[in-house]
């Protein structure tokens, strides 16, 4: 028989980038400051089990059945309360359960757009979402922000250039309003109510990705964008934060008439029946405030050291905006250096963050890294920036390390 | 302000199929045939209840949190051996856990195909996977099936055309050789043999889907059409008919280098690793092969129930091909027939089916209807044909109901 010819795969996979990891040896001591994983504190392990058994005995068969056309109710219903606290007032079936917030950005990416669609981030955004807007063969377009967050005016002028000029309309803005990945940066509130008018008056979709707004560390809570347009936001968030990512359960809130859609794209159904009903009983256990407000505290005290580290290690070397919440830091190195140049050496030395040129559609930057401070903890933390500054000394030899 | 505008949604919707129900009110003892349900007493709730609790406290934080690239290694284990006895023998990176079948179907689909693409399969063939195709923006052309699966003949005889008239060569061809949904069929051991050759002097992908494999009625074990060219076959299953559909997981077996790539598609990372656990720990408790035997002698007496219904209250007016295993029935009624001319009549005596029409990705037969025997009891099955019987009859007043 002939030799077997090779298969080319989709050519949505050639656009993809990769987030590499640095080639050096990983030593036994890393600290892993690269994934926003949250605390292993912030598990409540054994009360999971009881609610898993729980929820199952009472739950009964149905648990163990298809999730019918709009899946089961509890969670929804939880949600459906708890979003009230940011002025989002929407009835059930503007709701959708997702396995995951990346499962809500596939479908939303998918169904908003055709391939070949032009849709507008944050320069920097999340790289997830980056990767999930190309694999749905979409053209990214970026825009700065600053410690207010998206720089809405830079926005609106690209709206209006380019229905002057008869430019791509945005099929959808994707922002992250509150302690912004990797930013750290929160929208500010006329910012917010700017941008929805523009979604209104322009006719495009703002995803907001509100991810990290239960670990808030200031007094402050601001209105969801939702509140300003909720014909033309879509508001998205996610349990992996505040409870497990291993639960893999997110959600939407959207016009009914385009969740009915997006169920379709939903390839797997119904998330898991069975682990909404587990994660029904916890959250209907616990005093949800409390719980987001202990772990909100631990992860406060971690990104504290983490500051205190950097201004001694890193003085004047680096800048940042200290984020109200969330898990990650970036920091911002001076122009000329390239932060690629130091990551293999800093990961010899046992530290692993992620390159902020990864979370870039177009212009990287090649000066900054997004460092987590949720999972290690406040040693770790110290260790990690010290380790971070040697290499970066190492590289470059500005100035002695203190 | 101006009113909002309509925004208009991925065209991708345009070309799906809706299975819509008909329009009759549904009585309240409502027979339904139309899913693909597991039996109620098939599941273990008990043992579910305290495998879930065993597996969170042992399991620790661990299963808390993501995956990582590759996911936990425990259920793929499982996977790997129960794979031998269908002659797939696949080291463990060959494996994929997926969030359901659904989400296996969907990130192939994307994976292997650009939009546009010609993605071949059988007629009539899984409604739900046409649903998934066109969603991909793939064009989906029909095999007839016969009593031994796809005429693997007319398959050979249209890639000879396809590459002599320089016409579309499909992608990829998807098939359930066991226990065929909805037709019933199995495909015999030397069209499997012949397709596998076919597939690798052609090049083109086998998604051999064995959802019901386990659910096997005869002593006939065939071996997967993976056996016989794992290069250009992936094998895909679940634990939705033997375990439950609540738990959301399947799983897919194919090359590595293929399963890399299709990982980026899987927009929900890891497939819940909690979940995984749980089922990890479900599956080392059980035997497995005395729990499929128990309930496939379950889905046995159901079908030879509904076949003696058949049998007694259709006669001569319809044909099947009595399945070896599985959830389905096909019931031929003559060609001049239509379905949909009694389904909204059935459902008002009290008893739903899906159309067989919505079984086909093109020349729809009007002729068919798929009746799933696993959910309801033997006298409901009964009372179900009797059912369907009179609304035929009464369509149909081809002889008097016995």
């Amino acid at each position: 028989m002939k030799e077997l010819q090779p298969f080319k795969m989709s050519k949505r996979f050639e656009n993809v980038k990769l987030i590499s990891a640095a080639a050096a040896k990983t030593p036994h001591d890393l600290i892993p400051l690269s994934f926003g994983f949250p605390a292993k504190e912030a598990y409540d392990v054994s009360l999971m089990a009881k609610c898993s058994s729980k929820a199952i005995e009472e739950g009964g068969y149905k648990s163990f059945e298809y999730g019918g056309a709009t899946g089961p109710s509890r969670i929804v219903k939880w949600l459906k309360k708890r979003s009230e606290i940011r002025g989002i007032y929407a009835p059930e079936e503007n709701i959708l359960v997702t396995t995951g917030s990346g499962q809500a950005m596939d479908i939303l990416a998918r169904g908003l757009t055709n391939e070949g669609d032009e849709v507008w981030v944050e320069a920097p955004t999340f790289f997830g979402a980056l990767r999930n807007f190309t694999l749905a063969g979409l053209k990214c377009r970026g825009f700065e922000i600053d410690e207010n967050g998206l720089k809405v005016d830079l926005v609106e002028e690209a709206l209006v250039a380019a229905k002057n000029n008869g430019l791509p309309m945005p099929k959808f803005i994707y922002i992250m309003p509150n302690f912004h990945n990797p930013g750290g940066v929160t929208l500010s509130l006329e910012r917010r109510m700017k941008l929805a008018k523009l979604a209104l008056a322009y006719n495009f979709f703002i995803i907001e990705d509100d991810a990290y707004t239960e670990l808030n560390f200031s007094e402050r809570v601001l209105p969801a964008v939702y509140q300003f347009a909720p014909q033309r936001v879509i508001y998205m968030s996610t349990f992996s934060k505040t409870i497990a990512p291993a639960i893999r359960m997110g959600w939407l809130v959207a016009p009914p008439e385009i969740i009915m859609q997006l169920r379709s794209l939903k390839a797997d159904g119904s998330t898991s029946v069975l682990m909404q009903e587990i994660v029904a009983a916890y959250l209907e256990t616990i005093d949800f405030d409390d719980h987001v407000g202990n772990i909100s505290k631990l992860y406060k005290s971690r990104l504290d050291a983490m500051i205190k580290a950097i201004d001694d290690y890193l003085g004047d070397e680096v800048t940042y905006t200290a984020p109200e919440g969330g898990f990650f830091l970036w920091l911002t190195f001076k122009e000329e250096v390239a932060t690629s140049l130091f990551e293999e050496l800093a990961l010899e030395k046992g530290v692993s963050f992620i390159l902020g040129e990864h979370c870039y559609a177009e212009n990287e930057e090649k000066n900054h890294i997004r460092l987590c401070f949720s999972y290690c903890d406040e040693e770790m933390c110290k260790e990690a920036i010290k380790r971070i500054a040697e290499a970066y000394y190492e590289k470059y030899p500005v100035k002695k390390l203190v």
